[in-house]
């Protein structure tokens, strides 16, 4: 088979204008990650590379000698270029990428997008690991400390005030009144640059997210997470056909020089800069600024989930990358359900002056607005400074519940090697000795009541340690050592 | 140009298995309708076709004879065939659909999806005829008798005895009790076949219609609305990328017979039988029928909108679809927005038992899942038989202020000549007099304060007839009168 066989399924990544350089490099490493060029294989010449592909010779020797230098390809004298054997270490063992695949279609269920059987597969990896109201659950904030009394007579003088005929309940983009309590709220508290026109009220971070998808991203786009990341991300990501590239990070958030390196042509960043979902890790002012540039000049979007940025204990916060960006490359989005309780699905997104209709346009069309009820109560709760006393309050126990849940482990439970309080979270990351598997803690655990969860959960590629997470928020410290003692016992036991 | 080019583009668009007769005829007519085939250009010869598309010749003499028996397409003897210079009447004046284009970016959003332009188009093309709380605005329930204090007192209760923990609130298909107490409700009151483990808890039925077209279509697939219809509906297929197929209707609902014959290969039908929005019709129990075996023996979905079902005045209900179903093609959304109060945003999905899992799916990634205090109260609401007496006392209030409007427009108003009861419903067609516009009639509708809507406004073809529509059921009937003759006087003072 002549190697210009290869060429003939190229051309058609090859759409958007400029950068073709790097949109070169990009094709050719996608062709050697999904395997449709096996390793070993023969590329083509350089030579017949620009002629198929009507780009210049440079751009193909360019891009070539990169993929050399990053090991995806083997330069053999006088023989040519060969995909390498092995890819190197840091991508291997992605996960058969959801995405682009089709699986078959099953007997019970013909007929449908096939789309939801990726979904399915998806949900199946992750969910079965979620253990609902066990102990030590993650992703739980201080429920019992919140203040159901006073929340039970805001309810009721809003209802009581409540007419039906308010035309302010009826704006897309959210209460009005909530929208300016927001947008006063995250000026203050997390530096952001914002109108309440910017403001859109949804009810969730998992609506923020598939909106954002459907405003910005096209099917086939590139979608940055972290890795290990969120499953909830990976879920509208992968539903909306973006092409999902993992970045690692460190105890200074992603790697956003990895990700520059890996995966050029992203066109959407999803990040927890404030504490990176599941490790912790807070993005570093450098690296905030390498990413706003990097977004600027790549006409990239950044989601900035501020996931936890309100449970934050020792060092100072840095301002929220929404504040830092002057090139309107950034969609902001908060959650009040770790403040509040669960079950309470309320959140926000602030994004762009010149996207705000786009996104009030899509929230009309996914599901007309957000319920009235909580809005109304939340904006007094917000305007009336409870909220704010409130989050005084969970911050101190937060950070209390963690030192106790840290000595407990220290001192209950020896297969816990590395345990440490982190900056900020409402989870801790411990990982284990390696005498015990992941899933056999897991078992342990589930055996003992506890929710915890494994970390492979929230990887794509393979972890090179293992860990579970312990939510910690959500229980007095009593309950924090009884519940780590009872899985000590369960595990002496076997 | 030989006439061969035309056939390069045609093959793609032939992937589906079987039907290849019905495919052929239904690509040419799209071609034909996009306009990429435009009137006078001469097709290629049958033998040509067949070649090309490696499809028998029989298939394609039998989609050319059908398109020119319906005009489409004009035969010459001894010349050829060729696209008709002017295309059937019923089909003329489809604004230039949404779906398949891209407009130009504009300076202020660059580098969103494509298709967010069309979004905006489209709300731009609808939205602003909504006059928000306005008198007789429609789509708005009888919102003044809604039981404000008993609603009170269950927010109250159910408060009080909220538990954080309960693990209920947690379950993506919603609250378990209340998928109990509607899957009861709808079957005894409805006719439908279903458990509660069918039932899905929506933030109402724009999210409905978006988890449905999330889970059944793909990008390009059929779907037919009803002509005039819901503006909503329209909205939702057009953003995931349907080919939208406007079907007409009658005072028996939706013209099935019509559908199959003009958009044969549909992969959803969307439609309101027991009200066909907006002009009122119900669908006939043969035409039920028909629909349901044709969607059966296509593999077609039908996504029943029982939209006004329970605003149901004088003749008997009939069966819904998803009742009288044999092959589990019926999705079913019910709203109860319409009966409670506007900002009451919940509604439920009753699905096909062998895709509840996928839609299950489709709803947590969308936003995890709905907001847990309304289901919660709802749950009880209709529990207690609350729901039940609501419901007969609004459907009489409606009748009277139906009956009340219908005679103040009469004795009133001369420019609407034709307006009368209708079995069911919550807004009254008023059709025009010839000698007055239509958005004349607006402009002197706005400047009395009345949020009536153009039938036009829900037109993807031009009607051939002009009307607008007042909403009557939220208000009293002494305000309907003056409401009626602040019009008139509006009217008589220009």
């Amino acid at each position: 088979m002549p190697p210009e066989k290869n060429v003939a399924s190229f051309p058609g990544l090859l759409l958007k204008k400029g950068k073709i350089k790097e949109q070169f490099y990009g094709v050719i490493k996608e062709l050697i990650l999904s395997g449709q060029l096996q390793a070993g294989r023969k590329l083509p010449s350089s030579r017949t590379f620009s002629e198929m592909m009507s780009i210049s010779r440079n751009s193909v020797l360019s891009g070539l000698e990169r993929l050399t230098d990053e090991g995806y390809l083997v330069a053999k004298r006088g023989s040519g270029t060969y995909v390498a054997a092995v890819v190197p270490d840091d991508v291997i063992g992605i996960k058969p990428a959801a995405p682009d695949k089709q699986t078959g279609g099953e007997t019970h269920s013909p007929d449908v997008n096939p789309q939801t059987q990726v979904m399915k597969q998806l949900w199946q990896e992750t969910l079965p690991h979620s253990g609902q109201n066990l102990t030590f659950n993650i992703g739980v904030g201080c429920s019992d400390l919140f203040p159901h009394e006073l929340w039970g007579r805001l309810l009721g003088r809003t209802w009581r005030q409540f007419r039906h005929q308010d035309g302010r309940l009826n704006e897309a983009m959210g209460y009005r009144p909530l929208r300016r309590a927001i947008s006063d709220y995250v000026r203050t508290t997390r530096g952001l640059h914002c109108t309440e026109e910017q403001i859109l009220i949804v009810s969730g971070t998992q609506q923020a997210m598939n909106l954002a998808a459907q405003v910005l991203l096209q099917k086939g786009d590139e979608v940055w997470l972290d890795e290990p990341g969120y499953d909830g991300a990976l879920g509208v990501f992968t539903a909306m056909g973006a092409k999902i590239r993992p970045v690692i990070g460190d105890q200074h958030g992603m790697d956003i020089a990895y990700g520059i390196r890996h995966w050029p042509l992203a066109k959407l960043i999803f990040t927890s800069p404030s504490h990176q979902f599941p490790l912790g890790g807070t993005l570093s002012l450098s690296r905030r600024m390498a990413l706003l540039d990097w977004a600027a000049e790549n006409d990239a979007w950044i989601f900035e989930d501020d996931y936890n940025s309100e449970f934050r204990y020792t060092a100072q916060p840095i301002q929220a990358l929404q504040g830092l960006d002057r090139h309107q490359r950034v969609i902001y989005a908060g959650t009040f359900s770790k403040m509040m309780f669960p079950g309470f699905h309320l959140g926000f997104l602030v994004v762009p002056e010149n996207l705000a209709e786009h996104f009030k346009i899509a929230k009309y069309y996914a599901d007309t607005r957000t319920s009235y009820l909580e809005q109304t109560i939340l904006a007094t709760f917000i305007a009336e400074e409870h909220y704010a006393r409130h989050v005084r309050r969970v911050r101190k126990a937060c950070h209390e519940r963690q030192r106790v849940m840290t000595e407990a482990i220290q001192r209950y439970l020896p297969e816990i090697v590395g345990v440490e309080p982190s900056d900020s979270g409402i989870h801790l990351v411990c990982w284990l000795s390696e005498d015990i598997e992941e899933s056999t803690m897991i078992e342990h655990c589930r055996k003992a009541g506890l929710g915890a969860q494994p970390l492979s959960r929230y990887c794509q590629t393979r972890p090179e340690k293992q860990a579970i997470l312990f939510g910690f928020a959500a229980h007095s410290p009593e309950d924090i050592v009884a519940g780590i003692r009872k899985l000590a016992q369960q595990m002496a036991k076997e």
